[in-house]
Order: C-alpha cells, then sequence, then structure tokens
C-alpha cells in the first residue's frame, strides 16, 4: 500500500516563483528534480527510491500471468463535471487491466507538459491522480516528465501504463465466448462523452450531467470472488456500447443481440444527444463495461454487479446468438432489428 | 520472440486516400483499427490478439523480479543524423531497463499523433520502432493512438513503458555503490544532443555529427554474465554525465571523482559545444552509460565494454571516494578541481 499521499491544498512548488511551466521543469536538473520531489512524488505517496531512477523494481505476486496495458489521456478540458485528466489516467488504465481479469497493481505516469501551464492545475491533477490511485489501492511507481514549448502541447498530457496480477483462472477474452452467453450491462450509457463536450462548448443542460468516471476493480473482483463464469469483459469507451459489441462480435465469430429496452440512457442525456445528433450506442463512457458470463450465472452476476454503485443499474440487456455471426443487433423498442455498425471515427473527439 | 515485420517501404496505409492523420484515426473506430491492424501491428509483428483488446497478458520468467519503466519522447525534429523518435522510444526505456539490471521483454506503445502529420511520416517512425523492438528481442504489446486538433501537439510524440526481467542477483541502485568503486564511462559524450540541436537549426558542422543512440541491454547483460560486481548503472540522458554523477554522489551519499582526461569527447563534437555555447559534461547522449564495479573488477569490466560495439571507447574515468560526500568533482586536465553542479534545466529543450 502507498503511504498515506500529502493532499494538502497548497501547491507544493512555490506558485510566487514558478508560477508556471517552464521548458527547464522537463530539463533533468533541479527544477525537474524538485517538481517530481515536492509534487509527484508527494501526490503520488510513492516513497520507493526507485521512483526516481530508471527503473521501478517489482514483484508482483499471484498466479504468474500479469496484464499489461497503456492509455494517454488528451481529454480537453482537463476538468469537466464528475472527473479531470488526472482521475481518468488512473481509472481508464485501472479498468483496462480489469477487462483482462486483472487486479491492478502498478501504474507508470508519463506527462508531457505544455510551457505556460499554470502550476495550480498541474498541482490539481497530479493531486486528483494521487487520489485516484490511493482509492484503487494501485502504487504509482515510476514516471517521466517531459515539457514542449508553447503551442506546440495542449496544457497537459497523461499517459499511464498499468500491470496487474490476473485473478481469473480462465481466458477473460471474446474468444472466450460462447452462444447462449448473456450480455450483462452494468449501467447507464452517455454521461462521460456528453459531460465532456458539454464542458468545452460551454453548453448548459437543465440537470446537471456529470461524466460516469468510476474503476471497475472492484465490481470486476467480485464477480470473479463470487465464481461467475465471465468470458469477456470490455469497457465502453471510445465508440460506446455499439463499437465494443461489433468488435466483440467479429473477434469472437458470434452474433450479438441486445435488447433497447434494457439499455438505460437517462432521460436528459438522451434529450443532450438528440440536441446535438449523438446516438448514445456510440457515445463513450468511462466507468461502464459489458460482462459476458455464462447464461446460467446471469441472475447472480447481475446481483453482484448491481450491489455496487457503478453498477446499480445494470441489466441483463442480451445475449449471444449463432444467427448473424460477427455483427451485433439492436432489438429496438417497436420490434425492429438495428444493425450496429461501426463508425469511422468517434463522433466526439478528446473525450478522453 | 515477435513475428518478422513488414518492413516494406510501402506504406500500408493508402496515402492517396488518407494522406494525413485525421481525428477519425483516433476515434475508436474502424480508421483506428485500420491504423492499428496494418501499420502498427504489421510493423510491430505483433500477432497477439490481446494487442487488441484493453490489456496483454504476459508471463514475464525470471526471478519474479520485474523492472518496470516509462518514457515519453517529444524529441524534434522526428528524425535527425543517426534516428529518430521511433528507435530512441524503444532503446531509450530498453535502456532504462537495462540500468536497472533487467533484461527487456515488453514494452508498450502510446502515440499522441498531431491532426495533419503525413501518413508517410507515421509508417517511418512506426517501422523504425519495429526494427529497433526486432534488434532488441523485445515484443511491443499493448498501445493506444490518440488524435490531438492540429496545433495542439506535433507531429507525433510516443510513450513506451517496458517492463523487464531482473537479471542481476544484487541490487543495481546508487544504494549499493561503495567507496573505493570504480567508474567506467562506456564512450565519448555530447554526440546526441548536438546531432538533434543542429538538426533542428539547420547548423552544419564540417564532419558529420551523429547521434551516439543504441541500445545498451547486450552490453549490460553480458558484465552480469560476466560476473562482474556491478554497484550502480545510469545512463547519461537529459542532464548529460555531470547530473548523472551528481545525483548518485547524493544518493548514495558518497565523492564521486572524474579524470577530464579520462571522458572521451571527439574533437568536431568539443567544437561544436564551444561554439553553440554548450558544456558537453551537460549534453544529453542516448547510448552511453557509466557503470559502478568493484575496483578488482575494474579492468575486466572495462574488457567486456570495450568488446562491444557502443562501448568501444570505454574508459576508466573515475572513483568513488569517501571525501566530498554528496557532490561530483572533475579533476582537469591542467590539475585543478571543478565540482559539477547540477543546473537547473537542461541546456537543449526537446532533445528527448
Amino acid at each position: 500500500m502507498p503511504e498515506t499521499p500529502d493532499f494538502t491544498l497548497v501547491c507544493p512548488i512555490p506558485i510566487a516563483d514558478y508560477p508556471n511551466v517552464m521548458m527547464a521543469h522537463g530539463g533533468g536538473g533541479t527544477l525537474m528534480r524538485q517538481l517530481i520531489e515536492k509534487m509527484f512524488l508527494r501526490a503520488f505517496g510513492t516513497t520507493d527510491a526507485g521512483a526516481q531512477h530508471d527503473s521501478a523494481i517489482i514483484e508482483p505476486a499471484g498466479t504468474g500471468k500479469i496484464a499489461f496495458t497503456t492509455d494517454s489521456y488528451v481529454v480537453s478540458p482537463l476538468f469537466f463535471p464528475g472527473g479531470d485528466i488526472g482521475s481518468m489516467a488512473v481509472y481508464g488504465t485501472v479498468n483496462d487491466l480489469a477487462m483482462a481479469g486483472a487486479r491492478a497493481r502498478y501504474l507508470s505516469a508519463g506527462f508531457i507538459l505544455e510551457e505556460g501551464l499554470p502550476m495550480e492545475t498541474l498541482w490539481r491533477v497530479v493531486r486528483s491522480m494521487g487520489e485516484a490511485a490511493r482509492r484503487t489501492s494501485v502504487r504509482i511507481v515510476t514516471g517521466d516528465t517531459k515539457v514542449v514549448d508553447r503551442g506546440k502541447g495542449d496544457g497537459v498530457f497523461i499517459n499511464t501504463a498499468g500491470i496487474g496480477v490476473v485473478e481469473s483462472p480462465a481466458e477473460i477474452s471474446p474468444r472466450s465466448v460462447r452462444v447462449g452467453d448473456a450480455i450483462l450491462l452494468s449501467g447507464d450509457l452517455g454521461r462521460h462523452g456528453i459531460a465532456v463536450i458539454a464542458s468545452r462548448e460551454g453548453i448548459e443542460f437543465e440537470t446537471a450531467i456529470e461524466s460516469d468516471l468510476a474503476p471497475l476493480g472492484d465490481v470486476v473482483m467480485a464477480l470473479l470472488a463470487g465464481g461467475i463464469a465471465v468470458r469477456c469483459l470490455r469497457d465502453l469507451t471510445r465508440g460506446g456500447l455499439a463499437s465494443a459489441l461489433n468488435e466483440i462480435a467479429e473477434s469472437a465469430g458470434v452474433g450479438i443481440e441486445i435488447e433497447e429496452s434494457k439499455v438505460p440512457v437517462r432521460d436528459d442525456v438522451r434529450g443532450a444527444c438528440e440536441l446535438l445528433g449523438f446516438d448514445p450506442l456510440y457515445v463513450a463512457n468511462e466507468g461502464r463495461f459489458v460482462a459476458f458470463v455464462e447464461q446460467a450465472d446471469a441472475e447472480r452476476a447481475l446481483e453482484i454487479v448491481r450491489f455496487h454503485a457503478c453498477g446499480a443499474n445494470a441489466e441483463i440487456a442480451g445475449r449471444v446468438s449463432e444467427s448473424g455471426a460477427g455483427r451485433a443487433t439492436l432489438k429496438t423498442r417497436i420490434g425492429t432489428n438495428r444493425p450496429l455498425d461501426m463508425l469511422s471515427g468517434e463522433q466526439l473527439p478528446r473525450i478522453c
């Protein structure tokens, strides 16, 4: 477990002297060291000496199988209702590990800062990362800081890579999906994308739409601990539910059928989507996933997921079928079948 | 071992249709998939299905001790004499693992692309990464692609995180350094920084100065296999030799003495440094390191290092002393002692 991070609200780099990030903060000299020691290590509660050397030495226990993943985060704006780039950089990577049935243990953090970034802004981001790491019991053990000239970046980009210990005895992947499996959807769709775009464009809705950003490690570990036969997991980020199901259908060579009536979308989110011309099935989420589970375990899996706050609105939303192999289909409320094709790109750029 | 990558010179994405990277290439849809499947996986020789899912599953064998590191690469220009951002993103991270006594096994690759980047440029970079990975026998097993709007990035930034298996029985770190240890310097200094800055600023010298960029895994593994008592290793990147020795002296609480006459700097590099106002002791290298070894092993270590092309000009350049604890000192050719202080930043921004 990491040391308790220091969450004082006061930026540990003296703002009077260094109001903004300078090129020298990425130069490998005393200013970079100050940034690492006073700000990063402190917020992350990292005490390992290795964090200041070229590599961290770790000893992940467990079965010997390790999950390894990476994501860069370029979300704009940096802060949005329900989250920020810092918490996202931790939860996003923790979630990718969870989707492989792995418990996240170690993260790396690579920062690309734009010259002129207010030091206070960086502190808020870094503090948020530290809080998110503490909440998910992951240790940020190694990192890197680069600074690019003004106009060659956009405030801050963060890359995290994550190492997790695989807790699932069986392989969790599209390859394991079988005809007849139930498809559990963990909650309502579309909030993250709408929250970010509304925040970026200065659009206000009648109700506050907050991102669904949440760590998914606990709920996945609970499914595994409960003995649920989990076949495949996928979080519903870029491209949303439709793209995720499409990819799985294609990789697994099976058909996927989803009931529109079992896909929760909040009224305000649906309204915002209509207003902005988006389809909630393709909008990115940051705390939602689908679980393909053996049919016999479906109801028990639903109970387990609903027990967690991030899965309170979970539904058994569909099933794996023999027909329509390679394709995902939505059974609409009026009884028609709508193919869920892949889009060429994301409707909403820079939402993660 | 990775599959033999496909190094055809023809860009696998049809340039006529997609001459430049578009926002949609980072959107999680069909265009991103095309980029990943046709370009990245092909150049990297990655066949693991996991590379297309949320996490890669790996089983690093060995002692159970794993080294984990990360670096983001923002070098400008993307191509410079002796290397490019792609080869650097592989070798740099492989080298950080080597400095922990670890053999690099797996890499992640996170791309932040700027909208409008020529597809051909991306292909050259990615191909170079693939070649570098093959040369160092590392597998690029997981990745991520983001695209930022024009003017919010700078062509391409790459983050790699690396996992290596620790091969050294003893801890390799400043903590292990002892008074009396010999300090081996693996070669001449200053070429990388000068090559990049000259290329960026369009400066031409009489002789071609190429970066010293090189993978250091083999030479480090040879030292360990040779039974050399290696105490500490450090590659001489940002901040150069002076900053590295300074940090080690401080961490280890020892004095470090270096002989100027044993620090090789090529005449053309020295001339360029004088012209540009740089000190070669602080200029970044990408294929140079110092090894702190037990005094009794020094000559044998030197032989091993010189046997490798990247260490042909190695020297025993100094020793660890009791006096001057926490500081590094240069004994000049005229017999005076010059303290090697830390600079506040790098003299040359964006050289890695």
